[in-house]
């Protein structure tokens, strides 16, 4: 199966906001395996409308609408439908009453305006709203069936579900969507591309069929592996086996598969090791020490950050040598070295990180651009240091320098111990 | 001139994102005043996207279209657009020689997909991404220009804006909507709306018709007025009225009626009173520092932070007394006031602000909840300090905390400069 979302409203189509009802409704949808082809946006506008309704119909075999049916003359949802689908509309009684008791409940006198909402399409089903006073309605044509609901989520929510288990469940062939979502980092799209495309491409002509996604965004690649299955433990172990290969593709670059995000990771990290961490930032200003504080129980490994952007602060609070600036730079692997020991030394934690940049816009030289950031993880038995080269603004240099320092660490954790000889 | 936008990929129909360039589209097309008649969303699937293709042509004057630019299989942007107007696709020599060089500066060699992005429906003029791999195309056919862009925001927007200039302001008849913000915080959404509803309410029946949308997010309510008119002059004089009597009647909770986020408006305030700044933080775990420093230049007055979870760090680095955290614990208005007092002595700053409370979801009390946060701004010859009660998970009190921290700064900034006797 699969569906049609139309989000009704002119406040969609400004600045401001965007309809979210529809991941709502997908996640329903989703659960008896019926995937969302398309979704629309329109205004309160009855001819724009009524074209949705024209497309839809026949198209995909569920058309679910939100909004529209208020009492007012933007609520124009009943008539788009009602001359889309040709069906004359005409007032229901039994609702005029419904809406006229529910008044009475709150002590109001119905206003005239609400017999609109008592409109309905010849032969619609009408959906009962139990918490406002538009109903919705339930129709078929042309192999599709058509679902027209509130806009309020409270209200929609709820006769959503009633039509899901009612009309479009019992339709079903019982498949549902699966998810599983393999978080990397350290590698691009294309090269992520290229390593996996071998693999996943077949699988969507498997015996329990495998899409997958690639989504780039700053700093991280995520592949979304979505399966098509009769049986939630058929999906599941598909979805195991695809995550396994992709993994073995893909090596330490994946550092999620159940979701978390990088800086979860690293806790979970720190915390089965009972290490502490501590945090020296030039650049990336403090951000590495709010992404491993946005953990709750961080601080339980956390001890504290220092955020130098003078060189001042870098010499007092972390002791790095004066000499030392003045010889390599103040962004340069030596004293993202010396940041990483000297915060690691006052803290007396089990790890330094060291992060001293430019974010730019201004700061940049032939030598060193914006975007030069160099890094250094050390613990009491093992250093490591990198220089990086990021695109961007100032804040994706940030996030960046953030991003590629828990990675080091996450790299660096992973390792067998060292052999100590004493 | 109407406008439909369509956003391209997959993820965007499963119950895990929106999309939201749409938002950002429609503020730069409503700026020459290119209403937004219908949003689309289709897969990664090239016939569908083709369908969606040919009903917008011939139906609005502007369709833009994002994503699906990648160089994978999945980005199928450039076959619909060639399926549907039926120009076919030809490799530009140039684009691949500059995504060659895009990657050589990376020191990476170009995929072999990467040529895909090289691909142009004949006749149409490629529009240069400058932060990305994916060029964008711009064509007009049945009395529709159409704009392709990539999906990701940082490219798209600055690309979108070069087509606005362009391609579609030329075109536009001059009448425009015209927007100013106000942003407040230190309100509550409820008392914003009762104080100025009374004002804002007539001015949609005014000649140059405002009209008013109140919205809030965590820790700020924004206050967003819109203006249609022919002429730019004749707008901003309505608005600037307008702003002028919501400001009066709000007060001081008004921080910024021209765009700047909260971090900017206190840099610009240092920055005129040749102040610099250091900051201590214990639940805010470095989001003050970082935000700070989210501001280009901030390295001008911004010295240095100190994110100190342990009392340990708090001692040794703030010289907070043992025994104050002892005697009021680590969450209280002395404490507060003593990392500001160690932080600005330190950094022998103008300024020192601490913060200190609970960002749970663990560690609260009676008497002492989550959310709790006491925060101190200090200068040479002034003091305050304050305990906020915030509400929300852990990342909203570490936001609210540092939107509290800046506000209290903000505040003391605007005081006339005290009468000095000596």
């Amino acid at each position: 199966m699969n569906a049609w979302i139309i989000a009704v409203g002119s406040e969609f189509l400004t600045p401001f906001k965007v309809d979210t009802n529809s991941l709502a409704i997908t996640e329903r949808l989703n659960a008896i395996g019926c995937h969302v082809r398309f979704k629309s946006v329109v205004g309160d506008d009855v001819q724009d409308l009524e074209t949705q309704f024209r497309r839809a119909v026949g198209t995909v075999d569920v058309l679910i609408c939100t909004g529209g049916l208020g009492p007012t003359e933007d609520d124009v949802t009943r008539d788009a439908l009602s001359h889309a689908l040709d069906l004359p509309l005409e007032e229901q009684p039994a609702i005029v009453e419904a809406i006229r008791q529910r008044f009475e409940r709150r002590g109001l006198p119905m206003a005239a305006i609400n017999r609109r909402q008592a409109m309905v399409p010849k032969g619609a089903v009408v959906l009962e709203n139990p918490r406002g006073t538009a109903p919705g309605l339930w129709l078929a044509r042309d192999g599709t069936s058509i679902a027209i609901l509130p806009g309020p989520p409270r209200e929609m929510i709820p006769m959503l579900e009633h039509v899901v288990a009612t009309y479009l469940a019992p339709r079903s062939d019982g498949a549902g969507l699966f998810r599983r979502v393999l978080k990397i980092t350290g590698r691009s799209e294309s090269d992520v591309d290229s390593v996996c495309g071998p693999i996943y491409t077949p699988w969507s002509h498997a015996a329990i069929p495998i899409a997958t996604t690639i989504l780039a965004a700053m700093g991280q690649i995520e592949l979304h592996l979505t399966a098509t299955a009769l049986s939630s433990a058929a999906a599941m172990a598909a979805l195991d086996d695809a995550v396994g290969q992709l993994e073995r593709a893909l090596g330490a670059s994946v550092y999620s598969t159940d979701g978390r995000p990088l800086e979860r990771v690293i806790g979970d990290l720190l915390r089965e090791r009972a290490m502490t961490i501590s945090v020296a930032e030039s650049c990336s200003g403090g951000l590495l020490a709010s992404r491993l504080t946005d953990v709750p129980g961080s601080s339980a490994y956390f001890d504290r950050g220092v955020v130098c952007y003078s060189n001042a602060a870098k010499i007092e609070l972390l002791h790095v040598p004066p000499g030392m600036i003045d010889e390599y730079g103040a962004v340069s692997e030596p004293v993202a070295h010396a940041m990483a020991v000297g915060v690691r030394a006052g803290a007396d934690s089990s790890i330094g990180v060291g992060i001293t940049g430019i974010a730019g816009p201004d700061g940049g030289t032939t030598d060193k651009p914006v975007g030069t950031v160099a890094i250094a993880v050390v613990t009491a038995v093992a250093a490591r240091v990198q220089t990086f080269q990021f695109l961007g603004a100032r804040e994706m240099v940030k996030f960046q320098s953030t991003q590629a320092a828990m990675n080091m660490l996450r790299l660096l954790l992973r390792e067998p111990p060292p052999v100590r000889l004493h």
